[in-house]
């Protein structure tokens, strides 16, 4: 991509209306716009990243046994009227009413949509366990929305969903979706652990949050001490094993949420307790028949007796993760993306683009680095030399590669590593090789 | 992917409330179900469609010169109270009070949206042309929705948009939007033919509909008898070159839509004149300065002075598109996919999963294809067999592969093409160069 041709509004200075370094350098950085109060538009290389980090999670949920699918946004109100919903959810749920005076809603959650489809089509225990989720964008009207992205109104979220015949079963697949959990953290360069919560208005009988560390971290765990010492590093594991022993391995040291934790009755000694600012990343449930009950999702036993599905549901939310790793991954000159969800690998910076030789280096490279499945952006601007370097460190890519009258007459180019900040002068030749090894796509 | 694994509802009759042939046979393929009235949810089969059209329309977009980015769904009112806009759309936009009393809604469509993200962050002449597209839900609240996804409320949409500084280079983008959707339409196997049409809402001074023929069309084309003979088999292209020759040579016949076409001024003569039933799929508009100067989108031209900005604006509706398409290609026995878009590319029937021999030999085929790339349905049910012919035949994948005792023992299998129907027996391992070549992913 040409930044001539790329629409990336960054800012010089720092909006006022940002109250967090994630808020302000996504929007310097011209990833996102405010559209209304925690409602945001997605600019392109805001996007770019959103996308990323959605393929990765896609591809875990798959590589989990998940189903792919997708609800609408707006679902009709009568799905919530069992046990009450409807009016416990408040004010968060924005109720909305059709033209044919038909009480609707943008979904929150989707527990009580999937379990509708469920039942529907699922009606004996030899097409379980059924496992589905969706990729879609939810709506919760926060009082008070903040923090950008990470306390917006409207957000994408993963929510996957299994049904199974007992608690057994339906524990394998709560433990499927805690290591995909792992795995899919673990891929986008986050440390997340699991940690006991609150299951708040989801509900259920037992759940996790995944939450990484954060100085202005909106949550807070309660963990003992070498809670941080757990390793994420899971190597490849087979989906189809018991399970149990790994995760218990995670479970082993005490933590709790804010809202979980309970100092009276709390089995860890205050000296070898501490708490933490995080972010939640993750939340899973196990639900057993809190849905599935009163919606009466029943399936046929071997036996031939009608029994209630045991439920789980699982959610990642999306937009807030871009956020919560901009939050993680950044110093004093902008962002610093890890490798997997960069929004292009490289930026090829031309300092000079008057200058003849500075422009047929940098179409050169450009050219062989695209054509061998780089995504790159060149900066082929107008801009001051300065100004060029200051948005390429805001925009925080992996790899710069900088083009410069000096060095292009002797077919030099000076490359640098966002984040180490280490640089190197090497040959147009060696970019190729090094940038671009055969028959490797980096992206 | 193995089907007892797959979340496919198909169903054996039709249902009542389906009032055209796509809409009876997505809801007997398992590909969607409805939530309420023009609303659905997208059941796994169904989304892998939907999102491979998505992915075809980004690919076209991206190679016209579009930069993706995502809007989102809820829109503040202000941003339509330019003009009147807000009253004039009337009940079909779904509108919402938020919690603090604020006037939202559904976004029916961007224009007013993209040009105020516009105009906050491009101010000069040099930024120009600017090309920016999403591919985002909308919500149209219809009074009657029908033909299942193809007239929806809930439906998703490519709306792209572009910024000139006058006239003629809005010209530019207008015909390379046009070339971008000949491309388009013709890589999902439609033709799919440009139409002179009446601008509705949307507004504007020039503008075409893309339909494609359909005995069920809820629209109707007038055109002169040869406008069909048009040739949309068109060869690679430059975008930078002038496409204003070709664009013409697709307007040069008469077409117009029945609510653009004047009987008593036509220039055609009657003999010369059809009407047929069409789908529309694609809207293209040159839209002037109809949102750019009540917005004031103005930039910075050459001499200092501000000019407002000439925008166009160019939707695909992709839900609708797959209703389209399945009302374009099915036959007495059920869909009928073209390669490009089919879910799976071919589906594995095991006729009698309990004998060895074929387990064994369906396991090998599954196997070495999906290591070779190749997406691809198992059925290893214990379904009867002909329910196992029937349901591939319904879901309509390119290629069927039957596993029977019979010829397994030999090694052979009998393979089918959907389309043509035509049988052949091969050995298991002609299979694998048939549909495995080397190094060649097929999907």
């Amino acid at each position: 991509m040409r930044l001539s041709s790329y629409f990336l509004p960054t800012l010089k200075n720092s909006p006022r209306e940002a109250d967090t370094i994630s808020h302000r350098l996504m929007l310097r950085a011209g990833m996102i716009q405010q559209s209304s109060t925690g409602i945001y538009s997605w600019l392109p290389l805001g996007f770019k990243v959103l996308k990323r980090i959605e393929q990765i999670i896609r591809e875990e949920q798959n590589a989990a046994g998940w189903n792919e699918m997708l609800m609408p946004t707006i679902q009709p109100a009568e799905l919530w009227y069992k046990n009450n919903c409807y009016n416990d959810y408040g004010p968060e749920m924005l109720r909305i009413t059709d033209r044919h005076k038909h009480n609707m809603l943008y979904g929150p959650t989707n527990e009580w949509q999937i379990t509708d489809i469920f039942k529907k089509h699922i009606h004996s225990y030899k097409k379980l366990p059924s496992r589905l989720y969706h990729i879609q964008w939810k709506f919760r009207d926060e009082v008070r929305p903040r923090f950008g992205v990470m306390r917006g109104r409207e957000f994408l979220m993963k929510d996957a969903y299994s049904f199974d015949i007992d608690r057994e079963t339906a524990k394998i697949n709560y433990n499927r979706q805690f290591m995909a959990y792992l795995r899919t953290f673990n891929r986008l360069g986050l440390k997340a652990l699991p940690v006991n919560a609150d299951s708040g208005l989801i509900g259920g009988k037992m759940n996790h949050e995944f939450v990484i560390l954060a100085d202005k971290g909106e949550s807070e765990v309660f963990c003992q001490k070498d809670w941080l010492n757990a390793d994420v590093n899971i190597d490849k594991f087979d989906y189809n094993e018991n399970l149990q022993p790994v995760v218990d391995s995670y479970l082993k040291r005490y933590s709790a949420t804010k809202a979980r934790h309970d100092p009276v009755n709390c089995p860890i000694e205050l000296g070898n307790l501490i708490n933490l600012p995080c972010i939640e990343v993750g939340h899973i449930f196990y639900l057993g028949n809190k849905y599935s009950e009163p919606m009466g999702a029943r399936v046929t036993c071997p036996n031939g007796r009608k029994k209630v599905v045991h439920m789980g549901s699982y959610g990642i939310g999306i937009s807030r993760l871009v956020g919560a790793i901009v939050e993680a991954y950044n110093d004093k000159n902008g962002i610093v993306w890890p490798e997997k969800i960069a929004p292009f690998h490289l930026g090829l910076i031309n300092l000079s683009v008057d200058d003849m030789t500075c422009r047929t280096a940098s179409e050169d490279i450009y050219t062989k680095l695209c054509s061998a499945g780089v995504d790159i952006l060149m900066d082929d601007s107008y801009y001051r030399p300065g100004v060029k370097l200051a948005i390429m460190d805001l925009i925080g890519l992996p790899w710069q590669i900088v083009v410069s009258p000096r060095h292009a007459v002797n077919k030099i180019v000076e490359i640098k590593n966002r984040r180490t900040g280490k640089r190197e002068e090497i040959s147009v030749e060696e970019v190729l090789t090094r940038f671009a090894p055969a028959n490797q796509a980096l992206t």
